[in-house]
């Protein structure tokens, strides 16, 4: 009632530093731990959840907003961003920070997923995979070594390894195969990218583990990206539609082969009890679209479990929509007034529903990073799953 | 580069005053004047341009936001509403102010208006207009006596007369009977507002002239406003298609009949220009959906004339919006990263734009009270002219 603060500027202290890529661990309990990437263009807290900023924008939110949320990093998508507004067009306006005012750290995927999810025509060879645009059916070519140089051009700080994936559901021969030339790419992504002149001196390359749900693959994976060497390891193709039981069950076997000393990234994931158990797990990086996309839908993510505002339930409900967020939407307007905003499909409603939700899933993240510390990470996660298991709205 | 400050919160300070309603005018410019209005929320200079919050929120903007433009009040649609979320839900819910988190001044319009233009099966009788929902078909009556119970329910603090519309192509014979039963219904809105208890010590009401294009049903419609007697008086039936040289001409006579020592309110009023020309001519309020419908639509206002932020010439321009613009966007960012935004159909590109174009508005605003302060409100209006038809962006 007493804030007198104007809006605020949006761009974003970059806290620049010396230090390419080093990654501390401060604090363990059981196989989670907590630290910091140090990096040029900021610290990045983890374990860390990173906002997905599709098309150099976290959808409905300003630089500063999605900062004030407490993310250190935000993800950019390869695919998008070299269909629109281009990568060379990027470039020569400065690079993707600049262009977003987004200053700190920005990791970007390999454009690997986006085209075989969302192009047109993609087909698969040894060299790469030929498509046509989504947009307007222009035909291209992303190879490791296009994708490398794409986000150099981007002026990424965290450059993923370009992979194939294939559906879970494939034959465990097709899975090999996939996975075998999934690492040949990581090779050539390697020295793609050591080839990227100053950009290989400021920014970091993950390598993408494969191999599905096999525990074999996983580790022949791992020891391929281990033999060529990477800043950190990613394990990917899960959260796929295998299921969270899944999910664990191959997170209990294929991150403890990953190297301890560098940070393991769970792409794509998840809803905040994924994120939970994952870190429980090991795992110190993760990125989703969940807290904005569902933002935008209507649906909170609160400590009592989510929550969809369009039911009448809400409609003269005056309390916060999470009481226990102390976000700048909960402090300031009702359950009624957003619920009112998302039903008359008010942009203002998604700008909010997103703001609460970024700071949710930031939340979320600094319980468990301060469980960590504490070594009470049981206790917390045990507390945490009762609590969004219980929809005590 | 180096600002710190995280998102605002955007809860707005009311400065709340003892006084219900008084209008001072500082200094004059030939016909125009500037001043300022004491009401309980705030203070309101004049001359003032108003945002259009229709549905309880300046669509795309937080009111911290909206305030931070320079905003001293803004307005909210009685229809839509009245509507959705419903008036009575909004009185339960502790009024518009506590259910969006705008805490200054609003003034709200009747709903005649938009009851003609949006609605249904509109059917005028001289008890009021029934008609059906255009959200839901939902059947209700607007009466001079329920616009002023909606608008107390709401909470507003400058109530709208409840009045009759009819196009500016009627013949005189239609127009003299809308005008004389719009002056009915002021009285009747003058009862139903003065009878609303506590609201009606707090808030203010102001009459609306009718009578088109012609001189002499001005004359007559002020006259019967000011023998009820109003707060502050509006100019309405204009900016309805008659074109900026009729608006002129119409207010050349118009706005000499209503009272000098009232506010004089231009309602649906307008481009830049068009504001600049209905200062000279004496009007103190403006309110207008162009600056965020527009914005929305990625068209810009600057001092050098509007601009459409998708021309593809703008795809790698570095500058800002407006290099005259001091505001948050034209900071921030550029006209390429707005073009991309824009183009690709992103939330923040309608955020910013509107953000810029409310900034603005309330400059230009801010230019003309400190161009009558300073007797230079021709040369000030001249220059603007000349600018803003220069299209040098
Ligand atoms: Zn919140
Ligand atoms: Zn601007």
């Amino acid at each position: 009632m007493t804030q007198t603060q104007a809006a605020a500027p949006f761009r974003v202290p970059a806290d620049p530093g010396p230090t390419r890529f080093a990654f501390a661990v401060h604090a363990s309990d059981g196989k989670a731990r907590t630290g910091a990437i140090a990096m040029m263009r900021g610290m990045i807290r983890t374990p860390a959840f990173m906002p997905v900023g599709t098309a150099a924008t976290v959808k409905a939110m300003r630089p500063a907003e999605v900062r004030a949320s407490g993310a250190d990093i935000i993800l950019g998508n390869t695919y998008h961003l070299m269909l629109r507004p281009g990568a060379e067009r990027v470039a020569a306006l400065g690079g993707v920070h600049a262009f977003s005012g987004w200053e700190r750290p920005m990791l970007t995927d390999s454009g690997g997923y986006q085209v075989m999810s969302l192009s047109n025509l993609a087909k698969v060879s040894e060299r790469g995979v030929a498509f046509a645009s989504h947009i307007d059916g222009s035909r291209h070519m992303l190879t490791p070594e296009r994708s490398m140089e794409i986000q150099r051009l981007l002026g990424s700080d965290i450059v993923m390894c370009f992979d194939e994936l294939v559906p879970t559901t494939a034959t465990r021969g097709v899975q090999e195969q996939a996975m075998e030339r999934s690492m040949r790419w990581a090779r050539r992504s390697r020295e793609g990218f050591d080839a990227g002149g100053t950009h290989a001196e400021r920014a970091a390359l993950f390598g993408i583990q494969q191999g599905a749900l096999d525990a074999e693959l996983r580790q022949q994976s791992a020891q391929a990206l281990i033999d060529i060497g990477f800043d950190g390891y990613a394990v990917g193709g899960l959260a796929v539609g295998e299921g969270q039981e899944a999910m664990f069950a191959c997170l209990d076997h294929c991150v403890g082969h990953l190297p301890a000393d560098k940070p393991r990234y769970l792409m794509g994931v998840g809803k905040p009890d994924d994120i939970v158990g994952a870190v429980e797990r090991g795992i110190d990086m993760f990125d989703c679209v969940l807290p904005t996309r569902s933002g935008r839908n209507g649906q909170a993510f609160t400590w009592a479990g989510p929550l969809n505002i369009r039911n009448a339930r809400y409609a003269e409900d005056q309390g916060p929509l999470d009481p226990r967020c102390d976000c700048p939407v909960c402090t300031n307007v009702s359950r009624a007034y957003l619920h009112h905003l998302v039903k008359a499909g008010e942009m203002l409603g998604a700008m909010l529903m997103t703001q609460h939700n970024l700071h949710f899933y930031q939340a979320l993240m600094a319980g468990l990073r301060g469980a960590i510390v504490e070594g009470a990470l049981t206790s917390f996660a045990d507390r945490f799953r009762a609590d969004y298991a219980s929809k005590a709205f």
